[in-house]
Order: structure tokens, then C-alpha cells, then sequence
């Protein structure tokens, strides 16, 4: 048994603003995402907040990805949660980190299962 | 700013294995949990595994729920977040360990923000 799925936690700091409040841009990012991965997207779901901010959550063929972000903090919280080793969650958290254009992001790694 | 959002990773492990495979089961606890903490679903995507085991993604007003499970291993991988004081994580949790009968879950709670 041991590890079966691996959690990586992205909290993205200065982000663009914009960026973070454009769900079309968004849902593109994460759709491409999935696409460099070369797995498809199962389902998606999203909802926008009013003035701002948006929430997602994808579920891609073994991982997952969510979304919530705060456009007047320029902050994003995404977790990527992968299990078999057909999404790389390492490349899906660097091409996020730069589409978001974040200066200052910190990511945590958890292994999740026994 | 500081914490703008709670998350609850939840390790499940000696799970009902029958009730881990069970996709109407999971789909209704969550749903149940959305309606008990008297929040809207926003949208969900579920996927069956073959020979067994399933993925849901599920995007409530002020949270998500994911879960990944393994019936072979009795064990459930689901994590829970929160922003805004609409949805208890707490309550949340204390129902889905019941409900998939639990006999030896872990819960981390972090927070997200700055």
C-alpha cells in the first residue's frame, strides 16, 4: 500500500489581478493543463463571485485540480491532487504558476494514503 | 488578508469497502453534506474506476469537496475547503467519516492565504 495519491498545495502570491477574476481565462488555463498532461478533463465546475474572485474544481482522468482565488489579494489557492502516474503535477503546478504570472508562490507536497 | 480559506484533508482509512465503490452512496453523503451545512451544490463530476474505485469533485457555495477511494485498501482520500463561514468543515467531516464508516481516520487542517 503506502502512498497512493500525491496532494500538492499551491498558494500563489502576486498574481495578476486581472488574470484571477477572468474565469474564460481560467478554465483555458486549466484546460490546457490537462491537455500538456496529455490526460482529458472528466468533468469540470465553476461558479464566479461577485464584485470578484472564482471557484473551480476539474476532474481529470487520475488527478484533480481546484481553483479559488481572491483577485484583490492577487492570490490563488489550487490544489492538485494526482494518483497513477498519468498527470504530472509538477509540470501542471509550473505552467500554472507562470500563466498566473505569481511572483512569490510556495508550494507544499503531501503524500496522501498510508 | 492573513487566512483566506481553511483546508481539510481527510485519510480515511478501514472504510465500509462496499460503501468506497458504491457511486450513488458517495454522491448522496456529499450532496447530504451540502444540504446539512445549508449550502447550494454548484456543480459536481464524478468518475467509476474499473475494476473499482471512484473520483468526485463537488463545488459548493464558500467550499469544495474531493474524494478518491480504494475499496481493495478499505481507504479514502478526500479533502475539504472552506472560505467564508457559510459551510463547517467540522460538521462536514464528522459526517463523512460516519457515513463511510471510518474506523481509523486522520484529519490535517491547514490554512490558506498568507
Amino acid at each position: 500500500m503506502g502512498t497512493l495519491g500525491k496532494h500538492y498545495l499551491l498558494d500563489l502570491k502576486d498574481c495578476s489581478k486581472s488574470r484571477l477574476d477572468d474565469m474564460d481565462f481560467i478554465k483555458e488555463v486549466l484546460s490546457d493543463v490537462a491537455k500538456e498532461a496529455g490526460t482529458a478533463v472528466l468533468g469540470e465546475s465553476f461558479h464566479q463571485f461577485l464584485p470578484q474572485g472564482l471557484s473551480g474544481v476539474v476532474l481529470i482522468t487520475g488527478a484533480h485540480l481546484c481553483i479559488h482565488t481572491w483577485p484583490e489579494y492577487g492570490y490563488a489557492a489550487i490544489d492538485i491532487f494526482t494518483h497513477g502516474d498519468s498527470f504530472r503535477a509538477d509540470e501542471a503546478s509550473r505552467l500554472i504558476i507562470e500563466k498566473l504570472e505569481s511572483k512569490n508562490p510556495a508550494i507544499v507536497e503531501l503524500k496522501r494514503g498510508f
